[in-house]
């Protein structure tokens, strides 16, 4: 039997069989598929070779794995799926959502079984698509499941496809339950849909060698019953040993409960500050009633870990100092549990293992914080669909605080409120941007990792370093001002180096008086007086009273694309290096770096495409 | 001999034939094509279907014809070489530059000759395109020269392809004096190369039946020797006889003496005001110091022609009346001659040949002025690409003036100064944007035609007209304010219109009181203090001090998109109709028209591109 149509990897396949149609046995009866073998491009990937793993969905039916080509530019995936019904969906989505994706569907219309590159509609219909980039290398039945193996080049030129970057990708997938007449007879809107955060494009860094003095500690959760709510942050206490010495951590990874897969959803490991004398033990919900009020102040990050996450290593160069003097005893493990279907009576045991060693390394890693001053006069008007806010680290600073050999970022983890959608920090050297030094274009603020960087970014003196993050407020009638709060925002983005320095925190925030000129304007326009107010209002209050049209939104633009900045250049607890530090002006970009452009794949022949077709038997369950 | 490469409708060549080298005759030898006839695609389109022409280069060694198929949306291109040497280039480009021009090559080697779709770089260099889209359906040698035909879609959905749209096309031309290895090692710098301006696009409508008591009258220059400068312009003053009755004209076209199609750049015929009651008699430059001074003041327009139009028809229903009471008996012709190549000699009686009825048809055509009013308080930033201005006729306005069944638009002509580089005037009805009046994205105002429209534009009362203009202020130092000055900018669109209305100008500019709050912001941002200077600074004194940066810019920019307008809503002689036509409020537009997008023609066959191959012999002439 040959696929029609696609230019195609299909060559042949064994004996054509028949599919004994589903329907006889309702719509929910389990589908199996005989072992089919494509003819392969080469061979296809072996288990070994496809190092990275997630589940899709809660039950844990769904588990994908991949590899990544960065030679080739491209990623083989495996879809394992346990007990197959009538098909299956699986693509990425911008943010997420079954409409607007890119998808590949395996179904069967009750006879015959296809597999073919779709796309969703804004209305969720689906949709063949005219050029074919999924190119399946392999079907084959296993004692656990179906696995469909095939390959898709991180960008494919076509304006249908999901273009694969660097940071989070939303993955979506989709149960059929019954059969379907056609590919454009399913709608995403009909189906259990469900969607996945990942980084699916991980640094292909080999990981160094482990000291042979290394130690290992295991802070994780004590056997606890996963509440029966959609989202839980469980707080556990663990305290080090007594004269517990000055360590390096070199490597962390995750220790996920068999079973809990889909559950766990990010785990954080914190200490708590070195002049907290002591920290009462307590593991329980985050927002328990009964947790130490202290416990809020341990914030200090040593760990962090998300779903999709490997171990994270230091560089060979680099720990993270931990233990001794100056260093709290008391650790604080987060881990966000997130159960949407409510299961309940799921023990777990989960948290992170860290390998330390007393041999340090030649430096100490540092955690510094980039972007915008947690201040109200960084604010986003409402109904916005992709409003920017931007902080600068300028060359003041870094030419002040840096050493004179620099500093290298290794890691990076970004981070923003609700409103959040993008997030990108940009070195700049000699005014020219010079390189990305983390770039998320699908951040989600439900999925903040710490992120290896492909590359070391190294910061010379001087250097600028500028965080933009880019918001969305559709859905709120005020204007959102930056905060602490989960309903204000923040634009971080919180960098690993090495070697530490005593710079903590190089962000800026807009010159208030240049924001008052703003209030003064909008209020000249729209008829006000302006009489002085005693007391004057609170920034958070004039920008609740700014009328939000065409003219004020692009005039706060304007300004805070042109108006000078305060910069914080900071050591701990809020010391300011010696500086002028007020009335900056903002740094100068005279070129920019140009957007990489995808390589993308021959153009196919002419001939229309259309899916490839599975021989499948059915089997009465 | 096949062509290589193409999918290709040149199935086969007749007996292959050798090119003698050219060099052995000097680089400037000419070459003659033997007859070649390539498999054509029906047949080719003969010298009756290609009514529109244009001479390319002054001397007239070029010389374009052209039909369109709207059916097909593509055009067949005739291009006549006389006295071919070693080849010649032919495109298009946005501005009209060599550079970054979509463009037919052919060419020689020396041996063999070669015809190619291609494209000039920014350097311009040119480059072979990998999608062919100038289809060659016949090489011909003639005893007037060579002449070639192609066919081209309007749209290629090709990047490196220029779309052809309604309005003015930049056609560039470059003629090869020597043979070039290769198609890559033509760069147009080394060329003689040159730009001619047309509407490509005529509108595909028939020309109503003359009535058949029409009279003519030509109005041209009495055989006048052309002055050996670049640009002159020739002003020429025709009376008309004492007593002649109202008539109106029903059609006019050019009279270009022959030999001097490539100087003739553009004519008009106008009006002088009814009040004047002598004009003395005057042929001669228009800034000759013996041009009498109320010449200036004759300004309305009978009748206007640029070059590659045709002849200007009235819809059936309507006629321009001159002649009769209220009506002067002066006219002014005016002509540009563009004399690049500074002939001597050149003796010319070009003008224009009315054609008008004493039958005075139904209507009564009228002229209306839309757009911005010249006043300084529109102004263009200095170093701006694309600033865009706009001018709105209201709905309180066409409520008032139309009259119940509304009026006609048949014609436009657009006209800015020297900066304008893009027109459009929109419809909106009911808030929507319904009608595109008219739309030249590659504006020049070295070309002011008056377009017939492709369909007549119905415009109701209560309807909005939205004329927006593009500036390029790339080379100004100073803001470009609005006026009458060749320096100060005007964005208009006359629309020819029937029946004729009292309405004479429907025009709009910012507020500007609004505006003397944008010069308040800046001054504050700019640490300046407000005081009252007595008298006042004028509007381009205030625009002339704003310091220029992306601030002010934009806050210019977020104003004009903003604030209140003043209307004129007016008569003859500046009346306003009655009404409140301060502080309005700018139209809203809820909904855009979509952009058309052009279909592409099938994607072609994955085999790389390669120039068609031509059959010449050398002739040592």
């Amino acid at each position: 039997m040959q696929a029609p149509g696609r230019c195609c990897h299909w060559a042949s396949l064994p004996s054509p069989s028949v599919w004994e149609a589903a329907s006889m046995y309702g719509t929910a009866v389990a589908v199996f598929l005989v072992i089919l073998v494509a003819a392969l491009q080469g061979s296809a990937p072996t288990e070994s070779r496809l190092p990275y793993h997630i589940p899709l969905d809660p039950e844990g039916f769904l588990e994908l794995s991949w590899n990544i080509s960065y030679a080739q530019e491209a990623i083989d995936f495996q879809l394992l799926v346990r007990r197959l019904k009538a098909g299956v969906l699986f693509g990425m989505s911008d943010r997420g959502k079954p409409e607007n994706a890119d998808l590949v569907v395996l179904w069967t219309d009750g006879d015959t079984a296809y597999f073919a590159d779709a796309w969703s509609d804004q209305n969720g219909q689906i949709h063949l698509d005219p050029q074919q980039d999924y190119q399946l290398l392999q079907v084959q039945r296993t004692p656990e499941g179906l696995v469909l193996l095939f390959k898709r080049p991180f960008g494919t030129c076509d304006p249908k496809d999901y273009l694969i970057e660097d940071g989070t990708v939303h993955l979506v997938y989709g149960i059929l339950e019954k059969p379907f007449q056609s590919l454009e007879a399913i709608n995403t809107s009909g189906l259990r849909m469900g969607l996945q955060r990942v980084q699916l494009l991980k640094p292909d860094i080999p990981n160094p060698a482990l000291p042979s003095d290394t130690y290992t500690m295991e802070i994780h959760a004590p056997n606890i019953r996963i509440p029966s709510q959609e989202t839980t942050y469980w707080c556990h206490v663990k305290e080090l040993p007594k004269g517990f010495p000055r360590h390096h951590i070199v490597m962390y990874e995750p220790i996920v409960t068999k079973g809990n897969e889909g559950l766990v959803h990010h785990m954080e490991v914190f200490q708590c500050p070195p002049e907290m004398d002591s920290v009462p033990y307590f593991s329980g919900p985050c927002d328990s009633e009964k947790k130490p009020d202290n416990l809020n102040y341990c914030r200090r990050v040593l760990a962090a870990w998300a779903l999709g996450a490997k171990a994270f290593y230091y560089p060979e160069e680099a720990g993270l100092a931990f233990g001794g003097p100056g260093s709290s005893r008391y650790l604080r493990l987060e881990i966000h549990y997130h159960n949407p279907l409510v299961k309940e009576g799921q023990h777990d045991s989960s948290g992170i293992r860290l390998y330390y060693t007393p041999t340090l390394r030649r430096f100490d890693a540092g955690i510094m914080e980039l972007g915008l001053v947690y201040t109200p006069v960084m604010a986003i008007p409402p109904q916005e669909t992709d409003f920017v806010l931007t902080g600068y680290c300028t060359d003041s600073c870094t030419q002040l605080a840096l050493p004179p050999s620099g500093i290298h970022i290794f890691a990076s983890q970004l981070h923003t409120h609700l409103a959040g959608r993008k997030v990108v920090t940009m070195l700049v050297r000699d005014g020219r941007e010079w390189e990305i030094v983390n770039q998320d274009n699908h951040y989600s603020p439900q999925f903040q990792e710490i992120r290896m960087l492909k590359k070391v970014v190294s910061v010379h003196r001087g250097d600028v370093l500028i965080t933009s993050c880019t918001y969305n407020t559709e859905d709120r009638k005020q204007a959102t001002v930056g905060g602490f709060g989960i309903m204000e925002e923040m634009c971080v983005n919180y960098v690993h180096y090495y070697p530490q320095t005593e710079l903590e925190l190089c962000k800026s925030a807009v010159d208030a008086g240049f924001l008052q000129e703003f209030f003064h304007l909008i209020n000249r326009f729209n008829g006000g007086k302006e009489v002085c107010t005693c007391p004057q209002p609170s920034i958070p209050q004039q920008f609740a009273s700014v009328p939000w049209n065409s003219f004020s939104r692009k005039v706060l633009q304007a300004l805070y694309g042109f108006a000078p900045i305060s910069m914080h250049c900071n050591k701990s607890w809020a010391v300011h290096f010696q500086g002028e530090w007020n009335l900056q002006p903002l740094p100068k970009v005279i070129s920019s770096l140009e957007a990489p452009t995808p390589q993308c794949p021959p153009r196919q022949c002419p001939s229309p495409a259309s899916p490839a077709i599975i021989s499948i038997v059915g089997d009465r369950g």
